[in-house]
Parts: structure tokens; C-alpha cells; sequence
């Protein structure tokens, strides 16, 4: 058996997210019903790194896969980038060990958020960014996000109900640019993991702050106080973008 | 009477192009259902600076029409903004004179055409760019495009057929940049008139030229001897953008 690791990007506009769901296309089961094909009708599994949500795009998601025998990586490469749809591209195929883990292989990943600022929106982009006509205070936006760096219990920005125990992460970048020619605000966070909806959390508090309707020290109150009701609105996911995954070793 | 014109955006993805046709989805055809909505029910028709093709995307075609009564022009655009398709975008609107006319008043049109060269492609940008993932000589497209620029017939890089009879037109500018980064060719023509399909031969012939299957001289015979035989392939329009257009005055 032989464990194979995929860099993988995809449009996400025309999915209903990363992981596998009846009734619904998904990154997931495209990518496995290509594989099945390219190994003889045998059923293969695929284990993404992030699971991306509904419309959330991708230039550096990871998966990785076992098969039985050993393949030419330019050739499995080729024909998955070609088989799959033309909304999901495969930029690169290498051999990895049999303990590498996608998902529970130690890593930093980088989230991107492109927020649409202009009046009116830019139409190429509808599904490519969020758009946000309202006026914005860029400097309070680029105080607040400081907060966020660093090791904290990000409870307060994760959907209420999840499963997983252990909210904290450390965010070890949080950055936020404005492109003026393309009237886009882009933010980037590189961290150790992220909980679900985190980013689009974090981004819609951001946005209230530089809109003046939260104070500036929202971020560090809902970082101390863990409650999910102090932080803005889940912001739409069609601007985020998983950028790229770096592992360790 | 007062005569308006607007400034649009739009994808032209989901487009059959800009003019109107029976059974087809086109640009014309959602602006003027709006305008009649906006009109008491009465039909207005629209004039358009370009005629842009199918999947041909814009981010200044200009467009004039006549109203009965003078409107704030404020909510005239926000109305027409808010009321067409979210794939087009109305950015501004002002009162002209009754002589503008938005095709036949003099003016100089910018095209761009971004031609995606990256292997393998940007998922995300598949109907924003061509995808032409061959080796290019980039130095012999920034020679041979040179010739484009001054006052030629260019019979030769229209498609056959076309029934304008002057096919003299000036390219003030021709230019072509690579963006590493996003591993982007992005054209840019500014001229006081294209003809039918021009820029999108021009760049098909181009790009043969870039990846070394026609001389660099192929501009200026072609130019010489307005040949369409002698051109490039028409590329497919998905990167093809009508940017901006200046009038006189």
C-alpha cells in the first residue's frame, strides 16, 4: 500500500462543501469517483485536511489517499486534474510515508477572505468574494485584528453545538490589506487549526467593528468572555479561501 | 426628452452577448425589461458603445437611452442597479446632450484580455480567463505586438464576412504584462474602434507567436496583406473584457 498526498484546488461556488453528503455535490465525491475509476472500479477514500463549507473556495487544500500499487506521480496527477470536473484542479501528487495524515498531520494553514467593498459590487466577482457597501473605518479594523494573534479559547467564534472539545488555537498570523484598485479588503489568518466557521466569524465581527456598530475591544471581550452572542454575524462563505497548508517536518 | 447614459458592469458568462436575439439571454434584453418596469410599462431601448460577445465580460461598456421626464439620477442608477440581474452592475448615470450617441459619438475603447497560463489553471478563474497552458517566449509576444500599434487596416485580423467596408482603425496602445503571481498574460488595447472578433484574433495570433509557431513578423505581414488566413486561431472570448471608453469632449 502506498499513501499519496494531493495539493488540490477547486471553485467551490458549484458545491455544497467539501465533505461527502447524499444528495449533494461535494469536493469529496468527485475526487472519489475519479479515483475509483483510475483503480479499476475499486473503492477509494480520500481524507481532506480542511473541510471547506458550501461555496468556500480553495487554492491549497490537501488530501491524501492509499493505493496498492505504485503509480508515476505526473501521470496519477494528470489524469485527476483532467478526469475530475473542470471546477476542482490537481496541482500536484507526491508519495508520502504511510503515518502522514491529511487532517491530523501537525500543520499551519492560511485562510483568505476577500470582502467586496466597491459600490457597486464587481460582478466577476459574486462568488469569488463577500460584498460589504457599508462604510468601513479601515484603522479600527487593523487595531482590532491584533488581538486575535495568539494562543486563546476561540469559543466565542465558532458556531454554537459544535462537537469538538478543545477550543483553543494559536493564530499566528492575522492580517488585514486593502487593494485599491480593486476596491477589495483581503484578510489573511495563519494558524495551528481553526474551528468551524471560525474565519467567517472573525470576519464578520471585524467588519462591525470597522462599521462602528462594536467597539474596538469586541475581539478581546468575546475572546475572554467564550460567548458566541457578543461576536457579529457568520459572514457569507464565498469569499474564503483555504490557501495554503505547510506541515511540519 | 432627456437622454441618459449609464457606465455597466457585467459577467458575461451567463450571457449570449450584449445585443439583443430572440431565445438567448442577453445584456440588452435585461437592461430594457428593467428601463420598461422604471418606465410604466412603456419600451425603452438601449444603444451600447460595444456589441460584446458571448462570455465577453465588461467593466465600462457605456450605454445611452431616452426618458420622457428628468429623474434624480441617484436613485435612477440604484433602481437600474438593484433591478437588473446581479451579473450586471450599474455604476453611474448622468444626463447628456441629445447628440451623445454611445456607439457613434467619437471615443476611444480599452480592451483587456487576461489569458490564464498557469498549469494547471485557476479553478476560480475559468470563464475570467483563457486557459493556454504552452510554453510562451514572452519576449517575442512584447516585440510582435509593437506593430499592432498606429493606423492599419486590419482586414486581417477581423473575422471574414463582416460587412463594414472601412477597416482602417488606430491602436493607441498595445500592451502585454505577466503577472507571476497569479501567473496571468494580461493584454491591453486602446483604440478609436475594433472590428468583429479583432482583439481576440490578435491575441490568438499572438499568442502563436509566443509559443514559436509563427515568426514574430507575422504581425506585420499580416497587417501587409489583411489576410485572415494568415492569422492566429480566434481565442475563446471567456477572458476578454471591455474595460473602459473615453469620449471626446
Amino acid at each position: 500500500m502506498i499513501r499519496y498526498k494531493a495539493i488540490i484546488s477547486y471553485d467551490g461556488s458549484q458545491f455544497s462543501g467539501f465533505q461527502r453528503q447524499t444528495n449533494a455535490r461535494t469536493i469529496q465525491e468527485e475526487i472519489e469517483k475519479t479515483l475509483m475509476r483510475l483503480n479499476k472500479g475499486k473503492t477509494i477514500t480520500i481524507q481532506g485536511a480542511g473541510r471547506t463549507d458550501a461555496g468556500v473556495h480553495a487554492y491549497g487544500q490537501v488530501i491524501h489517499f492509499d493505493l496498492a500499487e505504485r503509480r508515476d506521480l505526473e501521470k496519477l496527477r494528470f489524469a485527476l486534474d483532467t478526469q475530475t470536473p473542470e471546477d476542482i484542479d490537481v496541482i500536484s501528487v507526491e508519495e508520502v510515508s504511510n503515518d502522514f495524515h491529511a487532517r491530523y498531520s501537525k500543520h499551519l494553514k492560511t485562510y483568505e477572505f476577500i470582502v467586496d467593498i466597491g459600490r457597486p459590487k464587481n460582478p466577476m466577482m459574486r462568488q469569488y468574494a463577500t460584498h460589504y457597501p457599508y462604510p468601513l473605518d479601515f484603522s479600527l479594523i487593523k487595531l482590532a485584528i491584533k488581538d486575535l494573534v495568539g494562543t486563546h479559547d476561540f469559543t466565542g467564534f465558532t458556531a454554537a453545538g459544535t462537537s469538538v472539545e478543545n477550543k483553543v488555537r494559536t493564530l499566528y498570523q492575522a492580517d488585514c490589506n486593502f487593494d485599491s484598485h480593486r476596491q477589495f479588503l483581503i484578510f489573511t489568518f495563519t494558524g495551528n487549526g481553526f474551528l468551524y466557521k471560525q474565519v467567517r466569524n472573525m470576519v464578520g465581527t471585524l467588519l462591525k467593528i470597522g462599521n462602528q456598530r462594536m467597539p474596538v475591544e469586541q475581539v478581546r471581550i468575546i475572546l475572554e468572555q467564550k460567548n458566541r452572542q457578543l461576536a457579529g454575524p457568520t459572514i457569507a462563505g464565498n469569499g474564503l479561501y483555504l490557501k495554503e497548508i505547510i506541515y511540519e517536518n
